[in-house]
């Protein structure tokens, strides 16, 4: 049941006849990209080393013919097994010339002398390379303009492809067998970074190829924020506690998470729990091909509004994919419209007093409406 | 022994105090920071929210005064736990300004308005903000001009502090204790994906906050290259097995590798094991205050070149500490001098045909010359 690892050409090709159809329509005659998940989409180059930020890696997509990657030669070996032919590298880290010459003269033989040359520039992306290096390979490539991609890059990723999908159950599934197994990790007493080392140590033997994000926190009758790093406080009764993972599968995130009361829970945190479960149910259910972001966010904030307040997230969801999260953002200002294929996340929260509770489940929007792809959480709060 | 979390408010004062000292040198009115390690050197914010690409998050650092953080409203309740007293918040995303305009007043604020504002663009930097917003940043700011940061990130961040060095130290006895365990979980049949999964759960196991980087390899007499992903092939009689982790206690990492020889090594694989452990011990026992980084490359090389042929790496060696990877690079073109405090990677690589092995250790530049933070490797390569 476990999906193929990889992708077969045909999505490469599938994803730059896409790309270079867009690029077409606005004129452009080279894109250039930088980031892991640009770059690993266009081909499937997929690799823990981009953790290291020393050197640059750069793919060229031309208007016409496949990627060009422009790369470090310590990354030779595993770019010959994807499908890119024309592989160009030097000796990186190179303190004179980091690739840039090498580059220019890359997107000088691929674009006309007054060519129009894009870099995704827009909401959610930034230039993986020294603006200094930038600055360089501009006048390099003099009288070429740089300029934006158009949110090619950010359309094309949020529609995601069967076998793309297939990659996020799968690690939905691993992330969902690793929440049900909490109860063995967790007890009164037991240390939150504890807990937290445990629980990652149970996605991977789970199956997760790795757990890049794990977020979450624990308190009495709720946790102070989402995103703190662990304490060796033990767990006591009365506490709620979150943990929220972004494992990844072949490249692949998941990103929801699970709520447990540690003993009996009081009233206002059982009742805050079913509030955040009605109001993704209530996203879910409206969420279908023709809806927009904002729709979404309007249903959730519309039963959360009615019992409690906001917390401080700036929003209640989001696309995830090849990173932990992506375009769009649910909030009243995304007018972006749902299309059978995106996955998103549904993450509604709730003030209480100075405590906050959230909830997240993954979908995915088919043609007839949502798909769960996170096993669905229970409908009153688990006790530990 | 496990030192403390965290860092005390004289710690960050005197980062600060040496930056703004530099900043003055070069007439800069303040410095924008946008990435993560940059953020938590002069703040101590430590989180894993980062691996979530969608917000931006900007750190002011004035010509006097504290530095002032202008970031996303989720990141509030964690910021205020911090030394930093000015934080300003918007709700992001913000599709129409994500922050920018809020950035822009602040930076106004404090700078004259033909005032000099430093963005780091050098070397192993990049802006963690879209390109566009850079641009409308600018505008707003005008007058102002923007400029190279002169290498003062790099300066500060390369000599670690004592404080510093013991979180490196930990991490380095966290996977030392992992490593010592690999007979546990590696044996002839056993996959590579799942000797990668249980190395996790080891680190994790012996103390890792979490495993942000493992790479490594595995096949007959050398592995193929250092950063693919592994694949479900068993381990065989024969095979060198590598593994090189980048794990992290309290935001500190260490970066070193160990290799097995799964059943007896052939010959060819024990002399390499010995010619990467004796270039190793060459740049170890010249590495003090004074000499340069290209002098370890020199010392590294001269052992490698002697019985063997080079490996595209790039490099031997390199910094770490709050990133897997930093400043300086053991390359014959880095001059770079060593003082007391550099944390490095010794990292020789040998070419074995179409194969390869790679040795690394990490080691602190003391006054008097170099400190093994990893536990040594054995003389011979050992067998499982």
């Amino acid at each position: 049941m476990t999906p193929d690892r990889g992708f077969p050409v045909a999505e490469f090709e599938t994803r730059l006849a896409r790309a270079q159809a867009r690029m077409a329509e606005h004129g452009l005659d080279a894109m250039l990209l930088t980031r892991e998940a640009e770059f690993r989409y266009f081909t499937g180059y997929l690799t823990r080393f981009w953790e290291s930020p020393t050197r640059p890696w750069f793919l060229v997509l031309p208007a016409r013919g496949k990627p060009i990657a422009v790369i470090p030669g310590i990354g030779t070996a595993l770019m010959r097994k994807t499908w890119v032919e024309d592989i160009r590298t030097w000796s990186a880290p190179d303190p004179e010339d980091d690739g840039v010459s090498l580059l220019a003269d890359t997107l000088a033989a691929v674009t006309p002398e007054n060519g129009s040359i894009a870099i995704p520039d827009g909401h959610e992306t930034s230039l993986r390379m020294p603006l200094a290096d930038l600055g360089r390979l501009q006048l390099l490539l003099q009288p070429r303009s740089f300029t934006t991609d158009h949110d090619i890059i950010r359309q094309l990723r949020m529609i995601k492809s069967a076998r793309e999908v297939a990659k996020i159950r799968e690690a939905c599934a691993i992330a969902g067998r690793a929440f049900a197994r909490v109860p063995e990790i967790a007890a009164p007493g037991v240390a939150l970074d504890q807990v937290f080392r445990r629980f990652q140590m149970l996605c991977l033997e789970e199956g997760a190829d790795w757990v890049p994000y794990l977020a979450g926190g624990a308190g009495p009758g709720g946790y102070d924020d989402v995103i703190s790093p662990a304490r060796p406080d033990p767990l006591c009764p009365g506490d709620v506690l979150m943990l929220d993972t972004g494992l990844v599968w072949d490249g692949y995130f998941c990103d929801f998470d699970r709520n447990w009361s540690v003993g009996r829970a009081a009233p206002p945190v059982e009742q805050a729990y079913e509030t955040l479960i009605e109001a993704t149910q209530a996203a879910a259910a409206i969420a279908r091909p023709g809806q927009r972001a904002a729709d979404l966010f309007a249903a959730m904030q519309a039963v959360l509004t009615r019992d409690a307040t906001d917390t401080d997230a700036g929003r209640l969801g989001h696309g995830l994919g090849m990173s932990l999260t992506e375009w769009p953002s649910l909030i009243a200002a995304d007018d972006t419209v749902l299309q059978p294929g995106m996955v998103l996340t549904l993450e509604p929260g709730i003030s209480l007093g100075d405590r906050i509770m959230v909830h997240e489940e993954n979908i995915l929007i088919t043609p007839d409406g949502a798909e769960y792809l996170s096993p669905v959480a229970p409908a009153g709060i688990p006790v530990l």
